[in-house]
């Protein structure tokens, strides 16, 4: 496995893969390495001959209140694990080369990005699109694996590729769940032993909305209600959003719910832990 | 000659250049084509194994009173020029494929772009970085000409360049003139013929400006002072900026003037047609 830590080594090594014909593929991560991540390197290995992974806490896409300094990091066991799960590539650029002094370019998506997250985290899609914008005219990759644990970022990084017309493919890999269903983050790790066990309700809660829709609830207010009415049952959590949007352009749905095309997404604070999930219906 | 409309059909065609090893240049254009681009093509071709030129009037750069539906287009007699001057391939694409109902990505330059033209044109340059972004993820190129007419787009560019590491070499080309010393614009076709008459004040007066300079004047604020006294004196002319930066940084230039480094540049009604001009010390 090759480490690569300058933009110009990464850049030069991507021109000369593609001269021979390889097909690469990348799978962009803050570190702190999961099973969540892991299941999109398997996806990524699949569709490729060269599999690049990135690891970069990205400054831009924290706001200046958030967890920027305290954003957990472990390089030594991200990289072993990288090796272990057949990462050719991993490209570790350091800050000073990505944003340096006097850096000014953004990238923004400006429709997707708005509601959901986009309201509590105004700058956080300008940052995650700025920076995927980046890493992909360095890795220029044929395909980019994003988890569906991040729904909304997935969706506008599709859009952004799509209006940019970056010649990369998106796959979005499904979510990776803890044995009592919380959904896997990096930001877990924050959780408390107490916390921990709470916040698997997130999860429940969205199934208990699921199984109204199964059995043949159709009114969106009151799925949302039971979920929301679920999550606040317990002191510790503090819902953000619960929304249902159209998995692909974000937008409420009022009305009508299209099975495989809703998604029920939610935000909620677990004490000062920040915390999401979502189902498609 | 190639004339390309489709976005998927220029993409593939790059692609498949790129593959056979051909170097390609690139000159973005609104069309309406003079003797400044065609300069550009010159440039071009002696770079690049493949010249494309596009021809695009990008409505995101125009301000919601500006000319975008005024502005001159004179598609057949482009192609014409194109032809003669050795273009390889024209890409023509449709407002329409660009930008699409829904369409909601864009890229911003948040430094150079702020002071001359950025103040009057507040979303000229988020316009400019964005259809250029496309555009170049679209053609692909290895090198890219610029006129140094529009100094402050160049440099915008070469940061976007810079920070979102497109790779893709910038070029700028010196302003071609008119005999009369006339900077040539598409927006010159505007000018009636005494318009047209008081508008070779604008560069007289950044002339004189220069020669302030050239006979060992230092100070900044006298020569500037100089040109716009020049232009105000016709009645015809209007000064919206006459200001010394740095050339690539746009940054005022307060003190001390670096010869080959300060730009003064211009914009200026002339009745109703807003015209820019510069020149580096």
């Amino acid at each position: 496995m090759q480490i690569i830590e300058s933009i110009n080594e990464m850049q030069a090594h991507s021109v000369s893969l593609r001269h021979q014909g390889k097909l690469i593929s990348f799978v962009p991560t803050m570190g702190f390495l999961h099973e969540g991540h892991l299941s999109l390197f398997e996806v990524a290995k699949e569709e490729s001959d060269v599999t690049v992974a990135s690891i970069f806490v990205n400054p831009a896409q924290f706001g200046p209140n958030e967890d920027f300094d305290q954003y957990p990091r472990s390089v030594e066991k991200d990289l072993e694990l990288c090796r272990q799960r057949g990462v050719d590539i991993v490209f570790l650029p350091k800050k000073e080369e990505l944003y340096p002094t006097g850096y000014s370019t953004y990238v923004c998506e400006e429709s997707l990005s708005q509601p959901l997250c986009g309201v509590s985290r105004p700058s956080f899609f300008k940052g995650v699109c700025t920076v995927v914008a980046k890493l992909f005219n360095i890795v220029r990759p044929d395909v980019a694996v994003f988890g569906q644990k991040d729904a909304q970022q997935a969706a506008v990084i599709r859009k952004m590729v799509q209006d940019l017309h970056f010649p990369v493919e998106i796959r979005v890999a499904p979510i990776v769940r803890e044995a009592d269903g919380l959904a896997m983050s990096s930001r877990n790790s924050y959780l408390n032993e107490f916390q921990r066990r709470d916040a698997v309700r997130i999860y429940q809660a969205l199934c208990k909305g699921k199984e109204l829709y199964d059995n043949g609830n159709r009114n969106v207010d009151r799925i949302l209600a039971e979920i929301i009415h679920h999550i606040s049952e317990c002191r510790r959590l503090r819902v953000i959003y619960v929304s249902a949007v159209d998995k692909d352009t974000m937008k409420p749905i009022t009305r009508t719910m299209v099975e495989g095309q809703t998604l029920i997404a939610c935000a909620v604070w677990c004490d000062e832990v920040r915390l999401i999930d979502n189902l498609i219906l």
